[in-house]
């Protein structure tokens, strides 16, 4: 079950440079992590902005919650959600 | 390149039963063979609206002005545009 | 699998007596057959509106889409969707 | 009488770890009996955030404002009230 | 139990003048009725625009309801309401 | 002449505990003070939020910048104002 | 005792020319007669809309309300009003 | 002197399709006008819009208000003026 | 050439009291110079806020940005600028 | 390919005064670097605030994202990106 998710960073402008250092490390390789088990299917910038556009593909809402929340700069972010299902204009079959 | 957009579609209530029943099908046409050549990329219906997230893959921004306004639902549709490119995070070579 | 699901009316004001009235009696009967299959949990009035605040159960993201694009009243509510899932300070072993 | 409360936490970044541990069990104790009076008949999270969606059962006005108040968490959160009532086509007695 | 409901006044601006006429006849006959029977108990102009700032005092949520929807004018309304309850503050024993 | 004035309190969360009680004392007698005047004509609590909706009954607008740029919690508050009249279907005289 | 007014002016684009230019023809009559009268104090265009930033000179709210809602084109505009007050920085004795 | 002008282009869906054509025609030609006389220094398309950005190089506001207001489609735009200056760090003389 | 500016000031609640009180009071005998110097034509306090509503006399954008930037107040302001022209209806020579 | 990009600035009140210059210098340096590339076309001041209107020639999403994020005050600005192409009415070759 796929949702998009928009999330933009806002680090607070007093972190020291170590501990923002520590936590980005963190989030790549979880972040990575989840792509390679499917999970986090799709992760894009977007250009001009420290923001990214991601498609998850989960079980369910609460799978979502759990992956969401666990990310280390979770506590630093905007997120929005929107759950996804198939158009009926789509020629992809996995698309969904 | 890539660029999410997302359309809401917002057609007049007015509008007679077989004008948008035959807008939507060149809609559909249209959007299908966008995705066969792979300009349309992903095509999601956002679940409880009117509405899709898309990814197009094109050459620059007039081409993207190009596939976009010429959308049979151009007129009637609410459109945000963001240009995406590779995240550092992501394990996916064409993900840009 | 739980969803919010706001759906605020908005009838074009010059829309027949007969017609609107028409709707809403589709849109009551659809209603109530959703809440018995319990599909749709909770369905309150918001005080001094003309809108409702729901709770809908279903299966995955691609059943709420079928549910809500099939309401009567669909094209003409503004409709806004939060996924839900169980809270770790929730008694209750169903809200979820 | 029922009320649908939405209460998004935004703590402080620089909050010490120990504090938000402690604001955040007393809130559990305290979201957990109001839940057995029946007071707080539902609560959900909603996924992706840290935020939640509820229902109260109060007596009056004067009363969700008592509740609301006393939250732990009521001086970081952002919360928005909307009073229910029943639904003419709600098929459950008790949702009002 | 006190609520503030501002309602902002929006009539086409192809509705005929009698029909205009008609609906703000009904509606003044209404609101004085309601205010004669103590459940409008303020209701003010807000200087510069076709809107108004009232405090109703009703029983619950339900019949919060049944007296907004019934107004004629509630098709042409944009109304917000805000419940409220004593401030420790105020010195008027029957402001609640 | 009336006006009315929301006004939404938000400390910092950093302010000392007996800083922030001084205040709101100062802010209670002043209140209270303005109330027996006639001056602050309403004031009461929206339920679920630190917030207030009042009426003042002023002689002019200098005389509303003066009362509220006084207040002790002023430079802590979001304040909106609102001028008010006697609207036309009003059945208070001295609602004005 | 002054307020500043903000006036756009929305026509339906399917007025008839001539009722347009009828009521705009109106207005211009009803705005100079106010400035004479000294009323109406300042009167400019917004550079680049239909739209203007006012200055009412007024005994109080009531006739604020008078005098903007008597606007020929009122039920075509969206009106923003803010009371103003002397400046304690100013030099101009007679700004307020 | 140089503005900023963002235009976005909302032709009602029920116009005629001659009469759009015609509006837009006039438009075009009225446009390049200014652009020879270099009033219009700039014209881009925002990608994925029926929308533009522009910058106006005009003696004064009142020059602006005059190039604006006629502009064929004016009565169908949302338009949005910033005024712009040289910037310190600029390299270019002319961009002022 | 005239400006409608709107000045919002935030200043940070952890600032010490003389050094506030020394902004306000340099900020002071600024604004009073322009005053005196014509360019400042206006100065009014928005009732009930720490805000001023301002009308700007200047030479040009440059100008504008000029006087506005070197505000002492100026780092803790919300500002916002229309640019403004004579209106087509008004009797004042001067307002332009 | 041309993008326009809207910075506002906003440094911590409390950042220390010779580290502000320090990055605003930086970012001086960096912006004329780009200019004097070609990459950053135009660089305008908005009138009345700490803001600039730009627009960027960059060969595609990803340069436009280096380019953006390497900006010494990148962490202190609100950006926003809207990408441009030629527009049909345009009669400049080069402005796309």
């Amino acid at each position: 079950m796929l949702f998009q998710v928009e999330m933009i960073v806002k680090l607070p402008p007093d972190m020291p440079a170590e501990q923002a250092a520590d936590i980005k490390a963190k989030e790549k390789v979880y972040a990575q992590e989840l792509q390679r088990q499917g999970k986090w299917r799709h992760l894009w910038r977007v250009a001009g902005s420290y923001a990214n556009v991601s498609i998850f593909d989960v079980t369910d809402n609460a799978e979502l919650q759990d992956l969401i929340s666990s990310l280390p700069l979770f506590p630093y972010m905007d997120i929005q959600v929107k759950p996804l299902c198939r158009h009926p204009s789509s020629i992809h079959e996995n698309d969904a």
